[in-house]
């Protein structure tokens, strides 16, 4: 039902490029977008971007010169500088990926599209209220099936489209010591909406988004170089807009499309970035579970800095780490919409808080 | 890492056999099984068994004669009916399936042996508190994935497997209408856990469980003849557990295995069975969702009684069948009770009833 979107209305967000194969191979899908790179290391390397490709570059200095002193809630030396990549976009839809995740194929051997799918499902409406047990009711040759409310079967608005990954699934360092060849060869055929209450773990390997809907709660957070935690950027980004899109009636759908990760990071340095994360998450969890958000809060930014006051208020007693993240949580905020100055659009969610 | 149990262990219910090539074609999987057949139809009439399995068969002057007044609680003129054959079974498992639904092929073309991938579904743990982006963690070549915290991967107990079917899907009335000729081709390849707090649509066609954990909430209500519904059965019994599993902190599963449905039931007449439910159902789902159990309610059988109370309070005011059936629910629970006398492995549930 859905189709690909102009070039007008998606960006491809990059954090990296260290493998020129990488663009090469998606060349045919993702030549006709533009590309928005984030470096995520030392600014004076310089990142060789293939020829045919319409690109931007930002590194350290430009988003310093662009953010002034709110640059400091741009994550440096890690990836969830990608972030910065989501607010200067103008676009309606995001879609970022990782360098070494390439073109994976489906079980018929066709090289998947998975921009488009990720078009697809955030086209298609969500349902959150209530499980369908033939998944996505959506997808041509499914439905609706018996017994579920007639009632609840428009659906909602979905703002996040989460990919996942063939050959090297997304494991925690601990796993991938205790597990070192393990490869996922499974390819489940189908898209599904995570019900509302429910977390999820969401990787930004291959992830896509309404920037519209959503964009403001897709915050990579405090990473990286100086902080005490790294690989936890995706993640508090998906704990922070499942709240908010539940809040807010707006849906989340995991599942297709696929891409092939090519390379599991190395697992030591992995430990070493994550093991304040799997200590901090078993509070970090039901903080996010048992949350609730006022009537007040109608639109993306009220959300985001009502949750940055209670991450300072709850989660700093665990750390002073997260009195430092909530304070750059509200700086996002303030340079989103200083990039982002608030238009009509932009307060569509509001009259979404009812649910 | 689960094998088929012995077959001490499971009955196989059906609710009626109209067809003989029905059990013929099970016959390489059934016939090492015990069958309880609950014919929903005239008492008169004989149902043929083929031989070579190991079966006992009730009619309605059966339960009459076993219950006593108490079998005003079965249906009569109606497969939920199937549900006295949970209470008289003396095994922990069940698996009940409809007489259209025949042996389904996997996509390399091999015949799909449904009850091993329930058994093996009930005796892997459930994970109803996160979501697992890669489906079921406990199955070969899958894992938690990065961000899935580690005090909850030991899972809980799972007392429901709901399979699927390919083929004729389980379409209402109005949308077997609507789409004529909708089949189900899409072989799926997952199980997953239906997240806390969320209800789904659970159908009796293939669907397995542990009488254990969860036998005294699989009453199939008051369907049939002289009551208002029909084809609710299922998704009564379905809204009951998944609360009553909710609050005792077990388990559901939905996905695998598909059996093949040969034949959609005629939509005119289904239309008739399911105008009231159709419409009671946007009030009754609320109801669910909205449901708290006490604490004292530490077993399956006062989560049911407190429940039928909450029935007859609440649902009460929208017809007084709800009343009736209210009534019907406790009486379910004293011929439960009766038949099956309490032992220490029924009481095993409480100390589960803590999350």
């Amino acid at each position: 039902m859905a189709t690909v979107p102009l070039k007008d209305e998606l960006d491809i967000v990059i954090p990296t490029i260290r493998n020129l194969d990488f663009l090469e191979m998606w060349r045919p899908f993702f030549e006709q977008y533009h590309l928005i790179i984030v470096q995520d290391g030392d600014p004076s390397k310089t990142i060789k971007v293939p020829d045919g490709f319409d690109y931007e570059l930002y590194n350290r200095n430009d988003i310093n010169k662009i953010l002034g002193p709110r640059a400091s809630c741009i994550s440096f030396k890690d990836s969830a500088c990608r972030c910065f990549g989501y607010m200067v976009s103008k676009k309606k839809y995001i879609f970022t990926i990782d360098d070494d995740c390439f073109v994976a194929k489906d079980p018929s051997g066709k090289d998947i599209n998975a921009l488009e799918q990720h078009i697809k499902n955030l086209l298609c409406p969500s349902t959150p209220y209530f499980f369908n047990t033939l998944y996505d009711p959506f997808r041509d040759g499914a439905d609706f099936v018996r017994g579920y409310p007639f009632s609840l079967r428009e659906g909602v608005s979905t703002a996040v489209s989460h990919g996942l990954w063939l050959n090297i699934p997304d494991y925690d360092a601990p796993t991938q010591l205790v597990k070192p060849l393990e490869r996922n060869t499974r390819y489940v055929d189908t898209v599904l909406t995570i019900p509302k209450g429910t977390l999820f773990p969401m990787c930004g390997m291959n992830l896509a988004f309404d920037r519209d809907l959503i964009g403001p709660a897709m915050y990579f957070g405090l990473m990286g170089d100086g902080q005490p935690i790294g690989r936890y950027d995706d993640m508090w980004a998906g704990w922070c807009c499942k709240v908010i899109c539940d809040h807010l009636g707006l849906g989340i759908k995991t599942g297709l499309p696929y891409i092939y990760h090519s390379k599991a990071s190395n697992p030591f340095v992995n430990l070493k970035k994550e093991y304040n994360g799997i200590f901090w998450q078993e509070e970090i969890i039901p903080f996010f579970q048992q949350m609730n958000l006022s009537k007040e809060s109608t639109t993306v930014q009220k959300c985001y800095v009502e949750m940055a006051k209670q991450v300072n208020e709850k989660l700093g007693k665990i750390d002073p780490y997260f009195v430092k993240l909530a304070d750059a949580m509200v700086t996002w905020i303030e340079a989103w919409d200083e990039l982002n100055p608030p238009t009509k659009d932009s307060a569509k969610a509001t009259n979404a808080a009812s649910k």
